[in-house]
């Protein structure tokens, strides 16, 4: 399982008690930040984010509102001496402007961060219980979407069965695995019959700031959730498109052509105080879509 | 008359619903921002300033407590179309840091941003209303305080007193400027008699982050209200020395030895969830002291 909660869900402009884009995506312990707007430790205090947790950041272009929040972030982590390593995948330029800022206060870190300047498709990160790849979206400058896949867990044993089987504890290992029993006799023990399979894998997909770019789709397809701007809507398109933005059908017409499960739309303008068309008019052409709320989570599932 | 509306007063971890430093000093129409710690422009919306009317900000020092709300609020002021002159007062590092971020976003700004390295001590700014200086304080980096003083403003013409005295309107400005008014009968209508004198001018003293330092002294002295940083109490009192900080009692001792008439406290450590022993503990040295508040203006009389 993922969860997707949102620390911010407003264009650059911080209106309406919404706030520039982040986000965060949880697999089990493990915390990964996705774009960091002014605001985002505040919103981390104020939806009691254990932020601790997170080990690896992810900035998508260098708009302010996707990044203006991760110097105090990093800075707020050394004031609380945090030790722990931290991973940092962002366009190349922030490496200077970092440095810049830390070099103008002094400042030194108080744990080792691990800067990857994003230059390529393709995977950044792959552990045992997941991977993040990145890909490119059409936005004014150069700018990252990323999607997050779950890897397949192991088997769930039922140890009851197991036992009456006659497999000793020291094979379990192999049963998660998926392999079958042999006893000393001979027989077998078919795998199924002692455990079950773990729950499919799901994904992620964060298409960060974009104009409706069908190039994006093979990197989204068939995610179990797709996260995609709509900073306008329809009646906007003309500057939707000057702005290297993207409506909410738009939106809506990239999840339906990628064969996502759900649509997560985000990243909304200022001029708009609420929000339902967003959804009613994404709903039209793809009907599993949520307008996302800061400080809700959404469980991929 | 001066104001001065409070939008940041803890120190650089945000908690507690308290932000990093910023405050408005507020002349007439004119509002003048010092220091713009991450998350100022949302501040201001909670607290329904109007940013459009500020055409000079005052940056003390380059930690980012102090600072990296500054960029949002350049990028938001283009956003929303901003077509008069800015003035930024700050040292001479910052450019280099702004330049970059404009840099990786592409972004040039929609109105002309006028950059003052802070350098020496001295006068800043000086128009028909106000004056603002900057004097060095004691911080673990280059770190400026800044003085605001009130201009003495024109003596006000009793209109009916003026005209009984037969004085043309045409000599109203030498009367805002205190001249007697000559009848050519050769007598003396004198000045006092058809006007009274404008309230006494005020001043205002921020310190930013420093140390004790009673070098400071001479510029601050005997202004109306002096804000002094309280990061800590005086049972912190070695940690406060350690890191280029003061206690209430400390700030204290600096507003009674400038002769100040009243006290604001700030900058306070995220360690402390309650105020209360700030203000105590200052006014058992100054007794007109208070603990500044967000979203609180305080009067310069």
């Amino acid at each position: 399982m993922l969860a997707v909660t949102i620390l911010g869900n407003n264009s650059a402009l911080p209106m309406h008690d919404r706030h520039p884009t982040s986000q965060l995506v949880t697999n089990g312990e493990s915390l990964f930040l996705v774009d960091c707007g002014e605001g985002t430790q505040i919103q981390m205090n104020r939806f009691k984010i254990r932020r601790s947790r997170i080990q690896h950041i992810f900035i998508s272009h260098l708009h302010g509102d996707h990044y203006f929040g991760l110097a105090g972030l990093l800075n707020s982590y050394s004031l609380t001496n945090r030790q722990d390593d931290l991973h940092l995948y962002a366009p190349a330029p922030l490496r200077e402007i970092l440095d810049l800022q830390f070099k103008a206060a002094a400042a030194t870190l108080s744990y080792p961060l691990h800067f990857h300047p994003l230059e390529d498709a393709g995977l950044l990160l792959d552990d045992k219980k997941i991977s993040v790849e990145c890909f490119p979206v059409h936005h004014r400058i150069p700018c990252w979407g990323f999607r997050f896949r779950e890897k397949l867990k192991p088997r769930k044993i039922d140890p009851r069965l197991a036992y009456q089987a006659g497999i000793p504890p020291d094979f379990f290992p192999q049963l998660k695995e998926g392999e079958d029993y042999l006893r000393k006799d001979g027989t077998v023990v078919p795998n199924a019959q002692v455990t079950k399979p773990a729950p499919s894998p799901v994904s992620y997909a964060y298409c960060a700031d974009t104009r409706y770019e069908e190039k994006i789709l093979p990197y989204i397809e068939d995610a179990d959730l797709v996260y995609h701007e709509a900073t306008y809507l329809e009646d906007q398109r003309t500057k939707a498109i000057e702005r290297f933005h993207s409506t909410a059908q738009q939106a809506a017409t990239i999840a339906l052509k990628a064969r996502a499960r759900r649509l997560l739309l985000g990243h909304f303008s200022s001029k708009y105080e609420v929000l339902d068309a967003f959804r009613e008019e994404a709903a039209q052409v793809f009907p599993a879509v949520e307008v996302c709320k800061e400080g809700v989570t959404y469980l991929v599932k």
